[in-house]
């Protein structure tokens, strides 16, 4: 990782910022149990911490495997290793930080009930949670300039394997091993690894939208679903194309045809400003003309950075205005039983003038 | 994902022996949340799913995206598609299963605050919740026969991954380089993936227990620590081997040769019946012969099954017992700053006889 040595180190300017949004909630503290949230606001990439951020100074908590890493990797907070468990740990900082009552912000989706009761617990009745999700996520979801450089990057990455596994792409080969292939590339080229387990979904299972891959070798005369992304520098990039092996029916094209009318219209709709709603309603809009809406059962899209699923969703009737700098994937799709399943996906980023395109693999139907 | 065709459906006994232990506690069903709970007990590999399991029958609830997908892979449950939410709708089957006060059991360690809350708002008050946890997970740490035959090919795929990766180990290659070049060689072999991300961390990082592969070159007389795990067939493995490239100084043969002799003193202590604590105490006892316990800052081992980490712990103090079936990772290290990390680990079933290894590659010092 070496988000430590790129950066003029954000760390202090997100903790700042973060530090403004939990004070406007009257609070003391936020307790970010999230672990992507926490490598944003300090650089460390553990799988094990808890961050307490206070309005004075913040304090990551880890375990004693991660001394050495911590002390490397951490910036703008103090390290502390618990010796008797993390919540402990926590419990014992906010006793520190305040002698009376507390008021200690956290994200009720992210904190177990049973995490909640243990600090609880060991701070002996003097807090008052204070329900607050998504403070960090807002923060994320607005990236800066080396954020996109970083994800520009791995979304060319990913670009470039899928257009390297096409010639991949033959009766007999098996799912299993073009993935394993994709993710190779991925890898080969500097990735760490793969944003999530990559989908090669062919002939009926192209309709399962999630579907792993399976020990089923490809047809001909099937459509393959290939979704696929790549970590590079700790942040994700996610790609879907759909070909053809064979000459391509026409029913298939006419709605491949639509489909990809569908994420035009939804790429169109983006600009700064707009309902997140709205893009999902543009994409929506198009299949329905085309008689295809009820087969689109998911989202148009979702944010995308250090994980793969992050705010704003663009779906029904969510509300969230985008702003520039905001990374999204477009990626509507219709999932036919029997016929089979069709999506295009692309990343792209919020700009002044609207969407520009991180992900450049061709997105004409491609007939193998 | 065969789960379904290979097994004379186990799930069915399963959710029985589930029932059971919620019987007890006299609650009326279970709410499970964890992802792979869900898929030891139905068969469902999907990504957004809960299981209400009650006295007379379960219910899986999925979204609109794994409606084919649930169809198709969930056995002993029955499948309901989530139109608001999967909240909503556990709150309206909870309804359906008893019209008075309902005894709702739960892991209060996989249940948000955020998910108790929207069920408890959507049910209106009904609700009395039990804490519960390892309910579930109590089933999954003895293993059935077909899991273990599993868990057998997962652990012989990474020993011949490991060692056809050897030849590779060269000053000059980068970590991430070896990191590809195992993770392919799973994929090749059948793996669905790793069951966690390869940890090759060399010279200096090889003292950070939990290292991500760097995109630094292997150097000559430095240490490398290779720890890696595939999933085959839904089941992980986990194995880590060290390796010196160069002639090894006396001063870490030695510390090798005593955390071998932990490691083969851990396996020992190991049979049915026998608390998860001492089998940590056996290896920390030879390490502290050896004047090197402070430089083990991690427990002996943890169970291994669907998941890289589960029950038991082989931690301090633990006082699980050890059962026939259980498959446990065995692996002592120590990481002294500037010199290096080694670990030795190993995956193995506890028989009544006392350990059997399933991960067979060799354990003696390699000098590359």
């Amino acid at each position: 990782m070496d988000l430590k040595s790129r950066q003029r180190s954000p760390y202090r300017s997100r903790l700042e910022r973060l530090r403004y949004a939990f004070s406007e909630l009257r609070a003391d503290a936020l307790l970010v149990a999230h672990l992507p949230n926490i490598l944003y606001l300090t650089g460390f990439t553990g799988s094990a911490a808890l961050l307490l951020a206070g309005r004075e100074r913040s304090t990551l908590l880890t375990d004693s495997r991660y001394t050495l890493q911590a002390r490397e990797e951490v910036s703008g907070a103090r390290v502390h290793i618990a010796k008797h468990g993390l919540f402990q740990a926590a419990a014992d900082e906010l006793r520190k930080l305040r002698r009376g009552p507390l008021r200690l912000a956290y994200s009720p989706a992210q904190t177990t009930v049973a995490q909640k009761q243990a600090i609880d617990t060991h701070a002996g009745g003097k807090l008052r949670w204070v329900a607050a999700d998504n403070l960090v996520e807002r923060l994320r979801a607005v990236k800066d300039e080396d954020e996109l450089l970083r994800m520009t990057e791995a979304a060319q990455l990913i670009s470039r394997v899928f257009e390297e596994t096409l010639p991949l792409l033959q009766p007999g080969v098996l799912e299993t091993q073009i993935a394993a292939e994709i993710e190779y590339r991925m890898r080969k080229r500097g990735a760490s690894g793969a944003s999530f387990e990559t989908i090669i979904a062919s002939g009926p299972r192209s309709a399962w939208p999630h579907a792993r891959p399976s020990p089923n070798p490809l047809m001909k005369n099937e459509l393959v679903v290939l979704d696929q992304g790549a970590i590079l520098r700790a942040y994700c990039s996610d790609m879907t194309r759909t070909v053809f092996l064979g000459r391509c029916p026409d029913q298939l094209k006419q709605m491949y045809a639509a489909v990809l009318k569908a994420q035009q219209a939804a790429k169109a709709a983006i600009r700064p400003g707009v309902e997140a709603g709205r893009v999902d309603k543009a994409a929506r809009d198009v299949l329905k003309r085309h008689a295809l809406s009820r087969y689109f059962t998911h989202s148009t899209g979702h944010g995308l950075g250090l994980e793969v699923h992050e705010i704003p969703r663009l779906g029904r009737g969510d509300s969230t205005r985008l702003e520039t700098g905001m990374v999204v994937t477009v990626e509507p799709g219709v999932y036919v039983q029997g016929l089979g399943g069709i999506r295009i996906e692309d990343d792209v980023v919020v700009t002044p003038h609207g969407a520009r395109d991180l992900t450049t693999a061709s997105r004409e139907l491609l007939e193998l």
